[in-house]
């Protein structure tokens, strides 16, 4: 142990590694997983590659095939596009190549930017997110005209759901000469998108996943969109076979039948606006706009939001416990469903919030 | 193009990305793939998984399925396993975790160590083999006394295909304070290991993988076996959800069912034997003895080995040239393939020599 103590460096030492927590429910609606099966027709195509696929040769490195479909679909050539083992991989060689460097993002956010400047030895900048949620764009560009620096913007925002003021983002990218990641993991939902400045700005990443809309979180399957020289550079650090075979089959054969895909994100999302609508009605919770597949709510300061959290679980329902993330006190995070999910979710939690109710007009 | 150049730091502008070189032929024995298909019982189980497989839901970040399967094949106790997406990536988060330090391995060896010990702001320390491809313990042990280091030994080494000598080894664990991580990718051809020893030393690190003898390369499946004090200090620099599902479940039908395999890798090593004493019966081709399902060989100087690889491509058949580099002038490597791709590269390269013979011959 003294050996171990004295290789491993601080900043290592003091890291908390990124824990998701063991909870098994029969309702899961923590993690932003699109609550449906693929396509019939894609589920099928995919079982049927199961049989011909030569599980014994590597990978393409180069995932061209899946890289071809979704530069059809994306109208970038393909050149642009760079795929990763999920996008925190993604994040990851952006820091390794570009890094190290100040690292900028709004406060509290996707905790992976954090972790990962971190992990690879970057100075770590959160900013707080105003109480609207909306970034505080001053001070991110007077941060980033110090030193060089990269910025991580999550569009919608993750946890908070909103998208950031377009105005307030493209002034940060103006006004400094920063890189500026724009991680757009739910971007089939919010439908905004900062892709065709890609063309105009060297200094743009756009992030996206298959791991939401597509459903296909357990293969892990991100990608990222810049100028090909940006491409060319990260592609150094990038480990040759990081996409396994089996996602890019999987992935290629998603992206090619996207239109399946539409009435699926639909239906999520006239979920979510009636989620959003019947949690409005609740006393005591307060729900904050959301773009995305998730709804950020938070519950009146007299009512621990802790405790609803783990009634709900008695229930059957995880969903997410965010009060002890700086500037989300007594808040939670629910993810969209399936109809009937969704319908217990918000049984139980009237349930749960009518309870509480009573059990303080009682005392 | 000035921003960029200004943004990237040099170690990585000068940093060349691992290329896997784009040849389709049809019979390929250059990347240490295992040539059969999985065992029809394994592979049978892994379609069936395909239909009840949750494509959705994010994979177990700690693979707890998978590390427990292993742990009773391996005897070692689940925490003292973390699983990778490839070994490549448990050499990154080593190198993440312990790094920046000076990184030392023997030359030639695996190109991933010096490539991301330079990723990842450490010293790379390449210390020449001697002449039978054997480690100079002295220099790396003089080399790993200056500072704290990490040393990484391929075993047996790719691509001379021989186990260094085992009394050096445990002299350089021995003598140095530093992280040694023994990487036994071939492992279940060679049946020469050090884990036992990890017990005895939280320096130890043993690398091993699914890609080779349980041939899913193309799921890329890793995993890294340490003291779980060290383990736990690599999690923190793990991505939460590396290796994907579906990989896991073929990995753990794998292990399951390892009995399987057996036949397969006897059958691979026999073939080995046959191909090497073979190729060593051919003029002006010297052979180096092998524990791995590869052959390195060299071609006498007066014929031109590249010549010999690219007319063995016209043949169909892809090899690896190694000749550039360093220390294996002029040297080809083969993977073991089956029987009948063995006999056809046999048959190819008997006639390619001839010929080369018969040309200088009449000159």
């Amino acid at each position: 142990m003294k050996w171990l103590n004295g290789f491993v460096r601080d900043e290592i030492k003091g890291l908390q590694s990124y824990e998701v927590p063991d909870i098994t429910c029969r309702v899961k609606l923590d993690a932003h997983e699109n609550p449906y099966s693929l396509p019939g027709f894609v589920q099928e195509k995919i079982e049927q590659a199961c049989s011909w696929f030569a599980f014994n040769r590597y990978p393409d490195p180069n995932a061209h095939i899946l890289r071809k479909n979704l530069s059809i679909k994306l109208s970038v050539s393909p050149d642009m596009i760079m795929m990763g083992n999920g996008s925190d991989e993604l994040i990851l060689y952006l820091l390794l190549c570009f890094g190290p460097k100040r690292v900028i993002f709004p406060l509290p956010t996707f905790a992976m930017y954090d972790i990962l400047a971190r992990v690879t030895l970057s100075t770590a900048i959160g900013i707080p997110l105003d109480d609207g949620f909306e970034i505080d764009e001053e001070k991110i560009i007077d941060e980033a005209q110090k030193e060089p620096s990269i910025i991580f913007l999550s569009y919608p925002n993750n946890p908070t759901g909103n998208c950031f003021s377009r105005k307030r983002i493209e002034r940060i990218i103006s006004q400094t000469d920063a890189l500026v990641v724009l991680d757009e993991a739910y971007y089939e939902f919010s439908q905004e998108t900062f892709l065709p400045l890609v063309y105009e700005c060297e200094r743009i990443v756009v992030l996206r996943t298959f791991s939401k809309a597509f459903g296909l979180a357990g293969l892990r399957v991100g990608y990222m969109i810049a100028q090909p020289q940006v491409i060319n550079e990260v592609r150094k650090v990038k480990l040759p076979y990081n996409l396994n075979a089996f996602s890019q089959v999987a992935a290629s054969l998603s992206i090619e039948n996207a239109p399946l895909f539409l009435p699926i994100v639909q239906g999520i999302m006239d979920e979510q606006k009636r989620i959003a609508d019947a949690l409005g009605t609740i006393c005591n919770i307060k729900v904050y706009p959301s773009k995305a597949n998730f709804i950020l709510f938070k519950i009146a300061e007299n009512i621990c939001a802790k405790d609803v959290f783990n009634s709900l679980i008695n229930e059957g329902i995880l969903i997410r416990y965010l009060g002890d993330v700086p500037g989300l006190n007594n808040c939670l995070r629910v993810t969209i469903g399936t109809h009937e999910e969704n319908n217990e979710f918000l049984q139980a939690i009237e349930k749960i919030m009518g309870k509480e109710e009573e059990g303080r007009g009682r005392k």
